[in-house]
């Protein structure tokens, strides 16, 4: 991250990170966060080295950062799906200390699979580096779908 | 069902039911059931049409019903990895009605996938259906991962 601008990326300027603002919007069924900027949508997502020094380890990782650490994996799932029509579903194994598995499966493809740990400090320095991040996933979603369309669409 | 004997199989007849026992008994962590026959075992897993009818439908399913169903699907994975060589990872997500998806994963291959309805309900008529359904998910696993073998093992 050498060059993270001072002023951090605007949503409307980033695909993943509108496609991610879309989903936390649809996520807000109580409509507890209505008129708040796309900005301020994404204010838990960005944790500074301190953020994440004050936040425990131990125990159950907050329901919060679990919602937060799958809308992020979804909104990489739907802008990958913008480019290959297939759509995958997210399915996490998280265990009470904060480690698991998170996989994407489109069909009988899995195309995404991660392993979790430290789900507690989920979160990023800055958008432009949550962007970056969701890119990064989103290519891996594509490369692996362009590698066995077919199992992907079955 | 047309054909399920009055003296049902026994386990040391079938291998699905020997790892489904030999599961079983691994996840016993406490030793509750250290010196139970492998018939006794599997005493859960069989509900008559009666017992079936006797348990709800709303709210979440037993937790030990989920275990039992999970550890069929594992069962299975275990017996095709014998065959196959892809060992397989279970995973699950259970809406608390009872719905749901349980997929098993090898490399990046979808090796099953099931979508859950009406787990409170989860059990066969006897052992030897027991036998019969598992010996199908096994078949459909072993099918799927010889479709596409280099995925499977990736």
């Amino acid at each position: 991250m050498t060059d993270t601008p001072t002023e951090d990326l605007a949503v409307a300027d980033s695909r993943f990170l509108k496609a991610l603002v879309s989903l936390i919007r649809a996520d807000d069924r109580n409509g507890t966060r209505d008129g708040w900027s796309d900005e301020r949508m994404l204010r838990d997502f960005v944790l500074t080295k301190e953020d994440r020094k004050r936040i425990p380890i131990v125990g159950n990782p907050d329901p919060d950062t679990v919602t937060r650490m799958e809308l992020f994996h979804k909104a990489a799932a739907l802008s990958a799906e913008r480019e290959t029509g297939v759509m995958a579903d997210l399915m996490t194994k998280i265990s009470h200390e904060g480690f698991g598995r998170l996989v994407l499966i489109g069909g009988k493809l899995c195309v995404y699979s991660r392993h979790l740990r430290d789900i507690h400090r989920f979160g990023f320095p800055s958008r432009a580096a949550i962007d970056e991040a969701g890119e990064k996933v989103v290519a891996e979603i594509i490369e692996t779908i362009k590698a066995a369309p077919d199992l992907a669409k079955s």
